[in-house]
């Protein structure tokens, strides 16, 4: 059976196509035929065994034999805020590399220094569902359009978590690890907002604060945007797995 | 004064004249002229006021005022050793990020599994300048040439640091930053061997563990490459940060 995991958002039915891209991938690319056997994944957390049915090159046909629950769901639950880069292939990599990491809620927000107020939220799914293929998970992130930092904030107010912003003038602030460390009640669903290149504003900052955002640092050194949110999901990272 | 950082490997003379592409950002670009100040670093931990007295657009000379020694070093020193990708962009990517995060040597290793023996230092080079530049900070990593790994056991023989080799097989062992925190006695230098993607062979791995790396994980998902080592690096600075 091919090692390669394919995705169709939903697994419910007996009988699934396979969209046109991932058709060609596996009867073109793959070269598999009828009859044989593959793993598909819904990106909600679904592992499916599926037989081909209909080798078609650009509508696959496949009957799901079983569905197999999420083996290793993570022990947290990681949500990121962050102003996105004008440069889209950094928001493209750290995606990838937060995904691959561990994360499972990506919002964007619109700040006063933000560079960046559209984003093709399609394209970062495709990236999304190969990272989560490439790591062998099974759960796709929800992905927020793009959003003024207010009604962000307003958007965030029911959920029950731990709330951080990280923003470059926190050097002097705790690390957000050993924050983590140091609460033994912390619950295990992080929230962490992430500034843009030129930074919070001091006004934004202290509607994070009233919104129960504990300031945190990231380390010494500057980080670009892209690099806090993957530090952020890193050492969170190590915190639950160690 | 401008906040941009320049760039020049030797700042022990009084004058020195800036390589083209350095000349050209900081009088094209910049439009910086003669008569005025800028800070320049050397990649070896000096920082340095210096005066444009000459303004060539391809060939700029400069007067260096004062040194001023490297203001915030890191509390430890992180070694990475790595099979290159294939894909070139994912290292660079990765040293930007690393040395954003963190990184004083990168060795790049020939094993069984590699999928790419060459590598443009010089290249990769540049990035780490722009990296350093960007995230502020003044010593300019090691970059070792390719080796084969048997060679790179060799180099490091004599080195007094802590060993670690994270691959895939390891989910099984104990996490880096869980190892680190539990050894008091740990120095503040630190080793991490990172596979290719068809990771180590068992033999290379036996070969790590009879030159005293220790196996230890890198979380519970699959990581790529590139990603591990990025990990890596923010997991030691995890550690030495809080």
């Amino acid at each position: 059976m091919s090692e390669f995991l394919f995705f169709h958002p939903n697994l419910e039915f007996k009988s699934i196509t396979l969209p046109e891209e991932e058709s060609k991938h596996l009867i073109k690319v793959l070269r598999k035929a009828k009859g044989e056997q593959i793993r598909i994944m819904d990106g909600q957390g679904n592992l499916a065994l599926a037989i081909i049915r209909n080798d078609h090159p650009k509508k696959c046909e496949l009957e799901i034999i079983s569905i197999e629950a999420q083996v290793s769901a993570r022990n947290y639950r990681l949500r990121l805020a962050i102003a996105p880069t004008k440069n889209n292939d950094r928001m493209e990599w750290m995606l990838e590399k937060c995904i691959e990491i561990g994360l499972d809620e990506l919002y964007f927000i619109e700040t006063k220094n933000s560079e960046r107020s559209r984003l093709n939220l399609e394209r970062l799914e495709k990236i999304a569902i190969s990272a989560l293929k490439q790591s062998k998970q099974f759960k796709l992130p929800i992905l927020g359009e793009i959003q003024k930092l207010d009604s962000f904030f307003k958007l965030q107010q029911t959920w029950n978590c731990e709330r951080f912003i990280a923003w470059v003038e926190t050097e002097k602030n705790e690390g957000l690890l050993k924050h983590l460390q140091s609460n033994l009640n912390s619950p295990a669903d992080i929230l962490v907002l992430i500034g843009p290149e030129g930074d919070f504003t001091p006004d934004e900052v202290q509607l994070a604060i009233e919104n129960h955002f504990k300031p945190v640092s990231l380390g010494r050194t500057i980080l670009r945007t892209e690099t806090a949110a993957i530090q952020s999901a890193s050492w969170v990272s190590a915190f639950y797995n160690s």
